[in-house]
């Protein structure tokens, strides 16, 4: 196993092997598949549970959650009935742009496909967050997000009616949300908060994600608000944990 | 159950349960434990799992499941034999600001446990990446990070012997690795590029930290660079996914 001077800098330290106690036994395993990875290269086909039990002599439970690991961390990916090393993350600024220019960017062909979009009285919840009146009436747009066809995540979108009157009507829903208030509608956009933490999947969103249920994924919290600082859309948007990181430049902006 | 009409917006929509299909019996469970935490506010004792049994009608089995999720969610955590309703996660902007500062920002008791301080010829990909000969010879710093003493992440950093010679002699492995560079050897910093991804801790991780293993992580890695754009450290910081969200402010930095 590595030690620090042979580590790569990204990676766990000793491999995440502690230096006293235990290793768990599947652990072992999943260090000895990462090598195997490494060596298949993207794309590669996995031996079957079966041939791996034997390889490194422990049961096929053992070497189920080894694999479970590695696939939940996005490391391999199951293709047909047989499991493949998976490519690397995708890498999506943390920025202004959406999400359709930020796939783009790394010359994937992003997606939307439609699951609602439904207009209702403004909830209270989002009334006191965005300082929209109780009876403003609210678009909710809800939309899986695709990458070359796959899906990858699920983005939940309000929006005041008043800003966006005929979204029912002429907007495109397998196309960017903000090309259309840029294009459409002129509408500039100043600033956003974003907060972004890992949550689990849930049974709706998994269904809708087509991952494991309780799959790690990385949620944004996003506010916008347009250039004279009103706020503009409230937006919950789950990325896959296994399919996405998330890339930020920091400036000395605090001394 | 909650349609969006009465949805909060950070909420996964209509609680996470599919339009159609079947909802499976631990998260009806989970479910209505939700309702409980916010019902019994942060501290609250839940009952006990063979008391949730009972007033489910479900197996234990099915509620360990359940308290499982909300645990590795956050929403709960044990306390001495029981269990509590936790407390809102942290919130870390995002910033080249140092962990010390972020966590004193939300009046907490900011605190660094010291694992090991290794001097050693740079190993190769770090060489890579940070432009450094392969006889540079570099520290890596290993700290858990406390807040309020509780045992919350894990911070590996990499910087050249030649920036901080005498690292072993006058640092305090228990204070703020930032403000030693400004205020004892006036490096300043100029930027530095940040990813963030959802990775599950390693046994030896979850050890140094006290979680469960395979608790989904949130990682952080970080190439810093000081005001004449030199590579300055290379960080790989793991922040328990259960207790911790980055925030961060978005400029329309694009159009």
């Amino acid at each position: 196993m590595d030690y620090p001077n042979d580590q790569a800098p990204g990676a766990p330290v000793r491999s995440g092997i502690p230096e006293h106690g235990r290793i768990p036994k599947y652990y072992a395993v999943k260090a000895h598949i990462a090598l195997l990875i490494g060596e298949l290269g993207e794309g590669g086909l996995l031996p079957t549970e079966r041939d791996l039990a034997l390889r490194y002599e422990v049961s096929r439970e053992t070497v189920r959650q080894a694999l479970r690991e590695l696939l939940l961390e996005g490391r391999l990916r199951r293709q047909g009935r047989g499991t493949v090393v998976a490519g690397p993350k995708l890498e999506q600024p943390l920025s202004l742009a959406s999400y359709t220019e930020g796939v783009r960017r790394q010359g994937r062909r992003p997606g939307r496909h439609l699951i609602s979009l439904d207009r209702f009285p403004c909830p209270k919840a989002l009334a006191a967050e965005m300082g929209f009146a109780r009876d403003e009436e609210v678009w909710h747009l809800e939309r899986v997000l695709l990458a070359d066809d796959e899906r990858v995540g699920l983005e939940s979108t309000y929006i005041a009616v008043a800003r966006a009157p005929r979204l029912d009507v002429d907007f495109e829903p397998d196309s960017s949300f903000y090309s259309y208030l840029r294009e459409r509608l002129g509408i500039v956009f100043g600033d956003a908060d974003e907060r972004i933490e890992t949550v689990l999947a849930t049974p709706r969103e998994a269904l809708l994600i087509g991952t494991p249920p309780a799959l790690p994924m990385l949620l944004i919290h996003r506010l916008s608000r347009d250039t004279g600082g009103r706020p503009l859309e409230r937006v919950r948007t789950l990325f896959r944990g296994d399919r996405f990181s998330f890339t930020t430049r920091l400036g000395a902006d605090l001394r």
